[in-house]
């Protein structure tokens, strides 16, 4: 505990993976008061056409591919 | 808000998903009175060996592929 | 199958989940092509002091209460 | 899009959940390249009673109450 | 690891969700060869007014209450 | 109902998974007191690099690979 799901699009490095976990376990420990080990950070990663916002498909609105600024 | 989550089978078409999405954000705006930009539809697709019903994988009850009616 | 989980703030009556869950299975039925009785819908209803977007708990963004339009 | 999901023990203020809410948008605008007002966090808040590990629920494991180091 | 999220009707006692978490975790280390004290067991439990199943909400299906079979 | 989602690295066969589904569906109907048929089981399957716990991805804390004992 606490257990931390990330629901986000395709495309992240490793690197930023790592960073990002790093900065939200960090944020757990200090302001939630738990232990640094106790904190599980988990990626559910989504291709465009698995992900929609205001009635239309990603992949429809952004076209294929991953990343670009504004395709999120 | 609302975010909603659709685990199903995997299999669909792009065109199906894009259907069922514009379809659910309609009833979100019409029913539980918001605007359509603000409906996220996230789809978690899932092949038949992740996905167990009355005791059995239903890789094993339906067999391997996807889609039939029944292998639901 | 499928099975839907609707995450969306507290405040919706009964009447509007029904009509809502109505809505979701007669569109699983009709565009996923699976029968109404294997639809599953689980509604979480959230605090606006538990739901946060831009930075900010809605309970701070648009105060305690419910149902407001902009309050989503 | 990151829509990010916090499970964690009932007992927080908040003043905390606004506090970690700050630290993940910052996080995720800095590290996963998006626009802050595009993150949406969303806290589902646990008994002891709910929340289980190494076999037993967290209630018979430390006792009733919230909160205190150790009893996450 | 591994994380697991029981979705069920309100209405269990403590003592039924130890005894389900205690099978739980003793058929992950088995089975899934993890030792016990990896293994999180998480409850969220629902009013039948939030669990729909073929297009009804289980409030309006089974009525009030908890725990009569064929109430789930 | 119930509807258990079972989060864990990947790499199991699929043996190991029928095995499981199989006891968590008994433990279900004996202690929860519900019918097998209505028990389903999800299984959410992770790489290690989606996976961290206190602040280090898996692939990192453990290495490329499936299934060695601790690195779970």
């Amino acid at each position: 505990m606490p257990f931390i799901n990330v629901k986000m699009a395709k495309g992240r490095t490793v690197e930023q993976k790592q960073k990002f976990v790093e900065a939200i376990t960090k944020a757990s420990a200090e302001i939630l008061n738990v232990k640094e080990e106790w904190v599980t950070v988990v990626f559910d990663e989504y291709e465009r056409e698995s992900w929609a916002s205001g009635g239309t498909l990603h992949s429809i609105k952004f076209g294929e591919g991953y990343g670009k600024i504004g395709a999120e």
